[in-house]
């Protein structure tokens, strides 16, 4: 908001990938660690020393190249690299699990000549089987010979952290400081979902890049707060998986801008913002087995927890997803949630819409066109509201709708 | 425990139904609030003043129906007779739900000849439009009609409560302390399923009649202990609904056992804990969509809360309960769960087994024989064992697999 008014122009990017940002090349391979020659590693890279912020899973059950990542991010050593491998989670086999994080490390730096602790790992997959490392090492030469800069070369990194996902997650934005030309940056994204995607944690594994020129506090401080009401809004099983991260990159040498107060960080901030809004809602719209991008909207709570509360009771609820698969106005369980959630409200004074139909007033049920809401529950993106009248304090939360695919899809999963 | 030592003998009675214990009548008739001539008014009955205890859900949006009978258990009221409906909840239709509840309990009354206030009510259904009441006041006469203290009349009951469950639920226990006939009674439960189904509250309807000559105070707290570690340990989607309650009906006249630790109450909590334990399980086992009862048991917690944190979090996992469905042996999953659930433990000692088969030792994966896991998966009752090994603490929860059908029953529930 404040960003606006220092006259900034925020200009989304067509068809970007995490290389439009200048200083950034990147590549996919397929390694061998899924069975069908589809893309597993990705690498990203830089010649120049990266600024890196992370946030991470709050599941005490890690994976270890998460927690060797997570140890150099907070450590705040400037890197080089980011290797992340889809098809097979590095978690849960025990020693060799770090043997092996190490290993990859290690093999990236001597192929790029530099040192292993300049670059960091993810991995998402099946948990509890050990990574094909021989075929990762011979993967790692690979993506370092065609690493490029070129934007098809970030789509090939998207591609190559896809699970389940059907589509590619990928947003950017150039950010113009109209008084000054010389502030310029970009940011942009890309993440992967699409199951056990439940916040308190960094949801997913994102990866987004940048050139603004802030120091690592203000990269992390930002990547944070933003995480908080976009990443940590969405859910599409309510299960919180052991290896998601969401890593933020900074190609720009001479970072001085260390005041998340500075209007530079502000615009920065409100750029991030937008990047993992996108991501974060793309993320919800190709749940697994999903049909629909849901809105979850909570006014009214007497405070902020409340409505936080209420927000995820909806969001998780089965029986809100599967009506909405079915296109079935059953308001009544949108209200049964709000009523558990832990949220404090007057149950005689809630209302509920279904995109722009009221369905229930002050806790009643209302005459409502049925075809009307059968309708707003088609649409790509259906919207549920809730007001609570008890005060002032809102939130929202993205989710999808549960399907007969979400279940096939997870019923055979390693299979 | 202490109860066995006391020469008490506990037989399970064969088919039995709520009219088993002596002093109770009950008919179920259709009453043409379902569209399909199915039964949906049960009315349970005693000439003799029955002391009536009860645990309501703990959803903050209450049915008023479900306000009407928590007030009169609460004022500790005698009473003669229940009325259930099934297929249309009273609740959320504004402050005529509550004119509705007093309505039918009138009805009941004058058609009996006895005062309102000893009616309690419970309704189950779709939420949010107003109970057809001229359709069940004609009910009314006709359920008061065919009351019978027949066993076939509480299987009537049994039906005329039931949703979308697919089989009816009940169960039956004759005591005898052998050292003396005259304290010898029987209690028998009823319970429908089977959504919306999730602890905090008293999941779902259950009706539970005795003879036992416990005061309203004893037959309360034996409840709400039993509830705890039975109903309250049931989980079919994790939803809590509005309507929920357990009531337990005793026909014993002049009723003098005031303490829990008399003898008899404890054979009572004991034949109590038996009943709700076979029908909390039958209600898991006949989720919606149902094809497994599912047994998450939790060792070696650092304490009771944490022991109950992990099970919890395995049993509304849609990742674990779809896995199931699936037959797949994906462990990971479980582990996942037990790591966000809040639990304190170390990732790296913990133990997981599917039935019979460890599959995973200290964190790390085993090899394990993926067809004796699939064959464990297959079983009508699947177990799940989570060693955390953190403590002594261990705790329980049924729950059901995660099917196509519970998406199909509930995209389209009220259609």
């Amino acid at each position: 908001m404040v960003a606006e008014e220092l006259n900034v122009n925020y200009t989304e990017i067509d068809h970007a990938s995490i290389t439009d940002v200048p200083g950034f090349k990147a590549s996919g391979v397929a390694a061998g660690i899924k069975a069908d020659q589809k893309k597993d590693l990705a690498l990203i890279y830089s010649d120049q020393a990266l600024t890196a912020a992370g946030v991470f899973t709050k599941n005490i059950v890690k994976g270890d190249s998460l927690i060797y990542t997570q140890a150099l991010v907070h450590a705040a050593t400037k890197v080089h690299a980011l290797l992340i491998n889809s098809g097979n989670a590095n978690a849960c086999i025990g020693e060799v699990g770090m043997e092996d994080a190490i290993r990859m490390a290690k093999r990236v730096a001597d192929e790029l000549g530099i040192s292993a602790d300049a670059v960091l790992l993810g991995s998402t997959g099946v948990i509890g089987q050990r990574l094909p490392i021989e075929k990762i090492e011979s993967g790692i030469q690979a993506a370092v010979e065609q690493l490029s800069d070129t934007r098809e070369a970030g789509h090939e990194a998207m591609r190559a952290i896809m699970t389940t996902d059907l589509v590619p997650k990928e947003f950017g934005i150039r950010v113009e400081i109209r008084e000054t030309d010389a502030q310029s940056f970009t940011v942009a994204g890309m993440a992967k979902g699409s199951g056990m995607i439940h916040p308190n944690m960094a949801t997913m594994i994102s990866v987004i890049t940048t050139d603004a020129p802030l120091t690592h506090g203000v990269l992390q401080a930002a990547l944070q707060k933003v995480t908080e009401q976009t990443f940590n809004r969405t859910s599409v099983d309510g299960d919180m998986s052991v290896c998601d991260m969401v890593i933020l990159l900074s190609s720009a040498q001479n970072s001085t801008i260390d005041s998340m107060e500075d209007p530079l960080a502000l615009a920065f901030v409100e750029a991030l913002n937008r990047v993992c809004t996108n991501l974060a809602r793309s993320v919800a719209r190709d749940g697994e087995g999903a049909n629909h991008l849901v809105n979850v909207i909570i006014k009214g709570a007497a405070n902020a927890e409340d409505a936080y509360k209420a927000a995820l009771a909806i969001a998780r609820s089965p029986l809100v997803k599967t009506a909405i698969f079915g296109a079935d106005a059953n308001w009544g369980r949108i209200i049964t949630a709000a009523g558990y959630s832990g949220a404090q409200f007057n149950p005689r004074s809630v209302d509920v819409w279904i995109g722009d139909v009221i369905c229930c007033e002050n806790g009643a049920a209302l005459e409502f066109d049925e075809e009307k809401a059968k309708i707003e529950m088609q649409k790509d993106e259906v919207c549920l509201t809730v007001d609570l009248k008890a005060g002032t304090y809102s939130d929202h939360y993205w989710t999808c709708d549960f399907s007969h695919d979400y279940v096939t899809i997870n019923g055979s999963y390693r299979s």
